[in-house]
């Protein structure tokens, strides 16, 4: 057994038997300070999902490299962002095509806070559309208690902190530049605020939080008990049932 | 002094002078179970934002009152909604032209919970276009820790539940219908699932929690929470100042 | 029995069954000259039709408070706009959802001129899609003829002239500014034209006509007769017929 | 001197100097009863905006033979609809690079009804876009007050009538089937009616009108009268002024 | 018999019998250098598929005059262009209303380079939509290998050529100015070139090739060529079938 | 020196020294018959690239993995499609980033032959936008006229062909089933086919072409070639200039 026996590669005769549930991981290509690399988000969704898809048996489709990235503003080279509308397009659609191809059961897997909108739209979308289709969106960094805590501990508005720069030490260093991991802390300045601030007027350098604390082994944990934590919860969806069996449009009382 | 000069309807010349600040209230048009009429949501944006700009001398402007309902689905007559992406291209329209009306900070107040995804869509594309206008998007039910609580006493997914029905008694009785009430609860049955199910999966009549346990007085007591939290946050907010001052399309260490 | 229970506030349950007649009131959020508040437009469409609800029976949909006011130009602080292309896509789900809510007969009230077209398009797409709804567009200044002549009496292009100061100082006075009124006057230039020039070019303070000539008595009268008028219409309207019953799709002579 | 001189077929040097005042024709590709051809709109626009070039010395756009026709319905074949907002969409872009290409007074001549309010729309963004362009909206029938009597001789709800079958006989005999004028009479069922019902409720051919009365030398005639008479209107506007010289954006007052 | 018969003007009673077939054509509007007129594009693919109508017995459509020519620039006055986006909308909609109106196989028969892509899609959407619509995209440069090397022969990025002029020149003669064709040359600079550069970096005045080699006889000679193949292709067309009989949607080996 | 080093995922400082340069790879998930998996077309391009990347040292974009396969079908499992629409619209996102980002020179690598329209159609809007942007749309199956023979040789519609087949042994074993191949062979149907017929209706397994003939040392060559021949085409795009240097808008001749 392998990785490629779970992803969406495999060949269509057997997908057609066991798509009914999928996965699917998207990320963000966004500058995440001067230590790590744009790939940041997306390489984190796709190592995660594939060592999921591999726990559960549950197909993974292909990564979404690119998510909504407005909010880091243009202020640093480096970050590719789609409109919102776009980013709801795009999902809605492959939501759509795998409905189609199978698929009733869609876990969206996101890695980058500010995708966490846009993909509750698709999934309003989807879900009303496909009566029988049931979505959920599933926040890396909130997978379980543990696992958000890990995140939060340095920074309520974290970013390239502590334990994302743990989780890329630990399984993808090929885009940590660990030389610049000890100048590269900036403080969270967004306690108390009632605004939204984007990035560019909250973080001098793209991070918030303490990347210098960042240990190769935490991240090495964190990253297991995430796989362990969205496996659970990919499983119990496997098998969840709706509370009731009510259709979408049938009218009640009539 | 009375509310309407604490609304967008001044004469522009004033609204010239003091408009750099406004609140948007935006609620939904939603059946809202068997006791409360679908206007609620949008009834309780209207009355507290009004409250609260009389309070603070922030003008509000026109309260929408369509909302984002695809997940309360067909199921039930009564609810008017807008596409995600309708409300998204709405709310950055009226954002877009306060700018321009000489507003630089706007507070959004939803009391609809499915709207809060749309908006903070809204927010991304406002803050990203407009680099010195300041945006919040704040939800009705989580304005303060107290007034949280309050919401979430009976139930986590609660929809038209004691919090509401006791909002609605003191502040709109006339959308309340008092006979039913007592028959209308209906319990939370989403505690622990996986996947976010549509209304018509998860309540048998569009209600989620208690209404029978609603009281007036405690609607009267939430209510002068809620006017005095936002109010405060509105303080706050009018003199807010990002935590840095860095443009967000200037080029970092360039 | 009071207005409440003739809006679409009320219960589902008695929606059901009463609700395949609906009024859908619009204005707009728009500079009214010196002396009218920017509400003008929107308060007088909530105002006719809540009272035409209470004469008919027919349920009022909440109030859309902003429309398109592209045309009014951005001279002047205080108008909130809608592209013509988002307003005619919030009407088209507005009716989308009233007809699956079990609307077939709707009437759209509005009281802003330049709404007329996009709500015009929106009328299109609702009729094709929906064979079997009906769909009006009523503006309020031609409601009748002795409505339309009361307003064009003082400008054929007016804009906050005589007859909306008028009904604004009998039916919403705390958005005018009365002292305001006497110099607030500005003439028609658009006589002859043969472009549609936007209003910047064809008044010095968004004023068309003369609202010094405003009387409250005449303000009370037009607004009876606009309330008599269209709740004439609307009772037409509840058994008018079409004169054929041929379907949208189905193919003729073939 | 001909026609082609009076084209946006011209050179580009040529283009250059003269190119501030164009006449856009639109007209659309719908069934027009049983005795006229699909082309009537279309054919109609084209024809009389190339003699008002010749007349005036304005270049004349190609035509765009497609409209708004969801309200003819899909009952009879033959009819090619756009829908309104891409309607829109297409005649603002026209409208963009026409100003681009040095056009500052843009005359958009239209003979389908039902393009008016799409165009109204597109009028509207363009104007509120490009501050120093003035746009028309010009519906044929109504030019002038004698091309309007013509036309609404024999229906309100008038369409493939006697005027139209007149012009088609006296400019385009090519599309009139001649022997089926006689049965192709159809009355205006519409008077007095609330809703606007689409043409397969109100007519059973396709037809409103009389086309029974329509004699060549009255086509002639009324062609000839729409030629003056619009050509008279495009000379007025080739030097009309705006009223006023204030921008669509500065600010009054401030 | 003549070619009004062979044009979408028909009547509708003889439509429904036979319009299982149509070609639509398509052209630009756009500079074609200093000797021909704007209208090169459409004036072409008019006047061949009239000609090709009236050959076949296939009806044609109106032309769509203008089509997507962002390449050419904004550098030279007269180019009037639609979005790609807009235009694949367009020609999905009469693709999809002429299916409505009973067409099966749509030739879409393209006079413009640039149109080709967004006409591709338009297509992909069509096909997809309608599981037994035949779609065909058919450049009128290279309907046969005789045509296309005439249209090649001195330029491969070819524009206002020796080809095009000589079309004009037999068919068109009044959108040329022959006093400028012997100044208008200008070399093909694309040779060998990765990027696809705007029309602006490699032409001076909007031509590619050697219009000043264009003879009337061969534009007489290269017209009936395409006459003559195009209505090779669409007798062939007409009785084409596909080569399989498996439904878009049905699912195979389920 | 790694790959790494040559995505996308480097430090902002280096990428603002580095990346006036950048690949975009694009590709397809979409069955591609009993023997290959679904992700053949983005794992083709993602490979390919970063070969390429590390050879001419220009960034690779992260691959987008999800293309336009409309015209594949929903007839097998699998298929996960865009609109091209919407394709269009994420390439132009992405590319007014890039360009945001310090790209002005950008290689879109497509290896899914149906994404080609959609992309030349952002390509337009890329370089209209963007005037000191020079942009080119490259498709993997015909980088040079060696890997065009190959990949043509047993058949002109190809899809999942000997060549695919054996670049994918070659390179990503693990989406081949071996064992399935000699039994996936389908011939090409579409020979001499006027319209474009999807490929439900020309091939039975989604395969067009000989599989069987594919050999994994062909593939290894095969792939070595592309490397080579597009490395070279990125080389000369590295220092290419635009034959002319005229602004997109600046106006010719006035």
């Amino acid at each position: 057994m392998n990785w490629a026996d779970r992803t969406w590669s495999e060949l269509p005769s057997d997908l057609a038997k066991s798509s009914h549930v999928a996965i699917l991981p998207i990320g963000a290509t966004e500058q995440h300070g001067p230590h790590l690399g744009t790939g940041m988000d997306f390489v984190l969704a796709d190592k995660l999902c594939r060592a999921v898809a591999a726990q559960t048996g549950v197909p993974m489709l292909p990564t979404l490299p690119y998510g909504c990235s407005l909010g880091h503003s243009r202020r640093w080279p480096g970050t590719i962002a789609l409109q919102p509308i776009t980013l709801i397009t795009v999902i809605k659609e492959i939501g759509d095509w795998a409905y189609h191809s199978g698929v009733r059961r869609l876990f969206i897997v996101n890695s980058h806070v500010t995708n966490a909108a846009p993909l509750r739209c698709a999934l309003e979308m989807l879900r009303a559309e496909h009566d029988d289709m049931m979505v959920a969106v599933i926040n890396t960094a909130t997978i379980s208690e543990r696992v958000r805590l890990a995140h939060f501990s340095d920074a309520q508005d974290w970013h390239a902190n502590a334990a994302e720069t743990a989780l890329m030490l630990a399984e993808a260093p090929e885009i940590v530049r660990t030389e610049l991991i000890p100048a590269s802390d900036d403080p969270d300045r967004t306690e108390g605020l009632v605004f939204s601030h984007p990035v560019n007027r909250t973080s001098l350098n793209g991070v918030t939080g303490t990347p210098s604390l960042a240990r190769v082994e935490q991240g090495r944990e964190l990253f297991a008990w995430m796989v362990k934590d969205l496996s659970a919860l990919v499983e119990r969806g496997k098998s969840e049932e709706a509370p009731l069996d009510q259709s979408y449009f049938e009218r009640a009382g009539e």
